[in-house]
């Protein structure tokens, strides 16, 4: 009590410290000293902190700081008052700093000290069937009715008889709807290779260190805790839809594979994507950037070639192949991760490697069209253009990736004047492939059971997501492996029968408003097409007999089916998906005996929820030191203060407080120390 | 300034607060919410509060507490008075809590705003002959008198022309030579295959995800920026010492070898040494921890074992073996390793996985000796012995591994009456095999070179760490892969030329004494056994005549020297050798110049320091929620108050701030949130 009365007496005396007082050396030693950057940093950034700072809590100390340098001896008195005022809560800001961080850690440990837990485990009731599952189905493999904890200790009884939800694939779309099911709606089970969710858009930072791989996953048994559900550790490779039975492929740790059915009642494929090749030849030579493996091998690739080039045996010509970095595709993917490698050149390579290293880098990024980030508006294209440009990353615009071979890629440009084609190549060591997308064998397994699946590249599935041609209710699919029927011409004949009230065979005025009404529950994305409802009917009503027949429907139907633009395989649109699908299948649940009394289980999803629909909240991308945002119709381009905000919109997009906190840690490293140039 | 003014006065109003009153929604909302445990957790652990805390920031707070469980009507006084100070610091240590790690984290990441550099390099000098090295040396390789980094610019033009000190391996002795020299001593270039330095006693915990590997490794490049040094990211493996030339072997990325000579004009050998095989079958099946990536595959193969044997598709018998862990080595690392895995078990496994994986989990060591950590004290093996029978962690001591098979181990017991051999069998698939240690190839290659080389297991150093028959000065040799010569009779003859006064041939008691001075002097490691110096003399002196002839001296000697034992291979032998040698190196450049002047450069090592001399600190073990200690003579053991005694050294003896800042959050982390599960 003593020390803190001492502590009080000396902060209400100190009124003539000097503003940038430290704290002293008993008073730091007892804190964290780690995250208090080291005094020569704060002294040498000390003048641009006037401009940096935007706390509310320092705004005496700035208008002290501004007085002081235009005061006149008539000021001091003033003076005086501000500056002990000043220094009195500085003082008290560091203290309370010091002392604040003290209790945090002191708390946390302490919390820590009662984690070590001494529980014993004698006896764990198990279902027989769990152990020595029973076999069955088309190909008589065991199928786990049971698993082994369903019976567990702390699992609701009444989970286990729920009905068995099965999701399939552990991304974005998966982890969106496990987390919008409420405990006890279902028996919930997770079939996935990979046993962690990882947060895709930070892949290029992760690629080059700026943020650490773990920061970006968060295990997928934490996040299904919370139902209570359980993880299968399998790839899904086919399924009896008759049957309901999803069939599994596992590893043994001999690397033998067990096949195995799980039953379902209702399933969600949520597998994503793999990457379409393009019929590029070489693309074996190239790195992707769809998982934390390639962020890993890229990162080791990059910090290779920077030691390789630091070599006293590497040629001059070898060093500069080596520095060559090459990124294939001007979408955010491939404008970050260039990005990112310029960050790590600028703000490590420059400090660790000789600066001939640093020297001989070259980034290149080669687009098909004619700017980067071209999805974006022109202005956001214009500013990532003009801050690569005076970053020296060579930009390729309008060119075509002919082949990649091992030390080169090259690529080709058409001259606009002659139309002359003219080849390319830049040696390199390093080359990035963000490309589009292809089916992965599950999903072009699930297409070719159901014969009214034609789509190329993924799964058509209805407006409710359910998938086309399986049994209604019991399938659905969400994320990159899905696409949202656009034809609105098939369902031209179920539209006239709904529509035709006079049963005329043709279709009036008032008949096309409640088709036009029909049309937008069903297929939501077709609305924006349907707004000028007068004008489309006297359009393509051509015998202007005032009455669409069917085929000045089918026309009709057929044009603006085509003006629909599907969705782009993107986080947002499986995250939403998944948010959708969780928080239908909870109403299911929820209203599941209303349902059944009333006879509505073969149009259940109907009856809970509208159609999916779209809401397109905005695009982003981090272009080094440098950030650009489309929100709505917003652009908004800039510096640091774009960059920190680009940060809080991912940071707020984690799913879990682990993840956060372990990003805000790597930012927070990565500027003190730098980071982290061990190949690992 | 109202605000600040509004918090003062709240804070001395706060008269009836409750004493465990929390930060109020707004004080939390503005804090790094992400280190304060959730509220439940905090007051879940209230109670024991009054035991774990030993902070001295709350004497009276418990003082009050105490009080107020032996309150009678007539204290209601003092407890008002008592708890209105009470919430009044409690209050105000919240408040700072919350205002603290705001200024810090605000301040982090206003100093992190400006790492952003736009610094842009235009020339960089380079020496032509770091360009094109020219050939040399016995078979005529690129010899790298200079490196590419050689002039760069902020590196001191007097750095190149300094004496080559050349620094073969990166682990604890080279890190600590590395970090005794002074800037500007010499040119100092680091020969390692990894790019990093590993803190290798925490790797048990970074083998189960306690700690991050990221957090035991520094990179090598920002350990030598201090010295303006250069790194050379390849494998020594052969030396030309009368040239003063290492022959270097670097891969590049497409697999080729290139071989380099670096001259030298000073060498430290600090390769570390490979595990001994000792001759025991399938020890291919067996992880080893020694390195990063040996942790990263323990704790990838533990994760495995886990998904597998929940997977519905494993068997009883599978899922038995699948979770059995056996450690073959009862030292400190075995001994570790055992228990963190016991820790994984208790803390997460058991929470997110099925009951039964955490019941069906065994763990075994299997120890040759009697007892395990047979090398501390009997009070702490048995500590250590009886928290593992707690535990369940079954100890098999007296007993051998036979033979390792990829899916059991099979050992040999001998019954005590008997002396019969029993065989046992476990099946498992995890074995950890901690060994002793044996050569790599570039010692091996040295020792073959020297022939008064003969030690099967290390590189012979003298008691100045000089590799045994190198030019004198030239090659130095520390840690795993040196022993320090024990033979004191090898040095029989130099010691009666330096200690026969009357040059008789025989040595006289006076003499005797001038001779032991000398023996402790050149050979600290006997000077325990020479403590009685008359008893010696009249021990050996077996003709009575008061002299010691050759003879007898000879016997002697031999005797003496049998009884030194060899220092063990650990990394506080390595980390104080490298200390050691790093300040004599900085004592031998400091004093260069009056050492040629006085023309001492043959023996220069004894000019500048004594030999070096092992002064054991002591060793530690944790033990699953509860460490040993041994310091000097004193044991130390106990439950999570030696647990963080453990981490506090382990913590202080970090390379850098930075993984000292790293390791704190790992621990934090895993208190609050659990160890990460995803198996990357």
């Amino acid at each position: 009590m003593e020390m803190w009365n001492d502590i009080m007496r000396s902060l209400s005396r100190a009124k003539y410290y000097r503003l940038s007082r430290l704290p002293t050396r008993s008073e730091r030693d007892s804190s964290m000293p780690t995250l208090i950057p080291p005094r020569s940093i704060l002294r040498s950034h000390c003048p641009p902190l006037r401009v940096g700072v935007h706390s509310r809590q320092f705004p005496h100390s700035l208008r002290f700081l501004s007085a002081s340098s235009t005061s006149t001896p008539n000021d001091s008195n003033r003076f005086l008052r501000y500056g002990s005022k000043a220094a009195k809560y500085s003082a008290f800001t560091c203290f309370s700093a010091v002392l604040g961080l003290s209790v945090v850690v002191g708390g946390v440990f302490i919390h820590d000290a009662f984690t070590y837990s001494n529980r014993h485990i004698d006896r764990v009731p198990v279902s027989p069937l769990a152990l020595h599952p029973e076999c069955g189905g088309p190909k008589n493999l065991p199928v786990a009715s049971v698993l082994v904890g369903d019976e567990d200790d702390g699992v609701p009884v009444a989970v286990k008889d729920k009905p068995r939800l099965v999701i399939v694939g552990g991304g974005w779309g998966a982890v969106s709807a496990l987390q919008a099911i409420h405990p006890g709606d279902y028996h919930v089970t997770v079939v996935s290779p990979d046993t962690f969710t990882t947060f895709t858009p930070l892949l290029p930072s992760a690629a080059v260190g700026t943020v650490s791989v773990r920061s970006l996953v968060e295990s997928l048994r934490k996040i299904i805790a919370r139902l209570h559900g359980q993880l299968i550790n399998g790839r899904a490779v086919d399924l009896v839809m008759t049957d309901r039975l999803l069939e599994i492929e596992t590893v043994s740790t001999s690397g033998e594979r067990h096949n195995l059915y799980l039953p379902y009642d209702k399933l969600v494929i949520a597998v994503g994507s793999v990457s379409s090749t393009h019929g590029v030849p070489g693309l074996e030579h190239c790195f992707q950037l769809k998982t934390v493996a390639d962020a890993q091998s890229i990162r080791r690739r990059i910090l290779d070639n920077f030691e390789i080039a630091s070599l006293p045996s590497t040629s001059e010509e070898e060093r500069k192949r080596l520095l060559s970095f090459v990124v294939c595709g001007g979408g955010p993917t491939g404008v970050e991760t260039a990005a990112e490698i310029y960050d790590l050149c600028q703000e490590d390579i420059i400090n660790y490697f000789p600066k001939l290293c640093r020297k001989d880098v070259s980034i290149h990024v080669v687009q098909s069209r004619e700017h980067i980030l071209n999805t974006y508006s022109e202005a956001i294209s214009k500013f990532a253009e003009d801050k690569f440009q005076r970053d020296d990353v060579e930009l390729v615009t309008s060119a075509r990736v002919r082949e990649v071979h091992p030390d080169h890629v090259v690529y080709t440009t058409r001259d606009p004047q002659t139309g002359e084609i003219a080849e390319h190549t830049i040696p390199t060591n390093f080359v990035l492939w963000s490309t589009g997308i292809a089916m992965n064998p599950f999903t072009a397994r699930v297409s070719s059971l159901l014969p009214n699946q034609v789509h190329k590249k993924a799964i058509e599935v209805d407006a409710h997501l359910r998938v086309k041609g399986a049994p209604l209710g019991d399938v659905y699919a969400i994320g990159d492996c899905t696409t949202i029927e656009t034809s609105v011409v098939s369902h031209l004949l179920e539209l006239v029968e709904e529509a035709d009230r006079n049963q005329d065979g043709k279709i009036d005025f008032d008949e096309w408003e409640i088709m036009v009404k029909r049309i937008k529950k069903k297929i939501p994305m077709a609305a924006s097409h349907l707004k000028k409802v007068r004008a489309l009917f006297d359009l393509y009503d051509s015998d202007a007999d005032n009455k669409l027949n069917l085929n000045e429907l089918a026309v009709l139907l057929q044009e603006i089916g085509n003006k629909i633009t599907a969705l782009p395989a993107t986080a947002q649109v499986a995250s939403q998906q998944g948010k959708y699908l969780g928080h239908k299948l909870h109403l299911l649940a929820a209203k599941r005996d209303t349902l059944l009394a009333n006879d509505l289980s073969a149009s259940t999803d109907e009856a809970v929820s509208e159609p999916f629909n779209y809401r397109h909240l905005g695009s982003l991308a981090y272009i080094g030191n440098a950030a650009v945002f489309e929100l709505g119709k917003l652009s908004f381009m800039g510096g640091l203060a774009a960059m920190y905000a680009w940060r809080s919109i991912y940071w707020s997009e984690q799913v879990s407080m682990r993840t956060r906190a372990l990003l805000m840690i790597d930012w927070i490293v990565r500027g003190v120390w730098g980071r982290d140039l061990s190949r690992l």
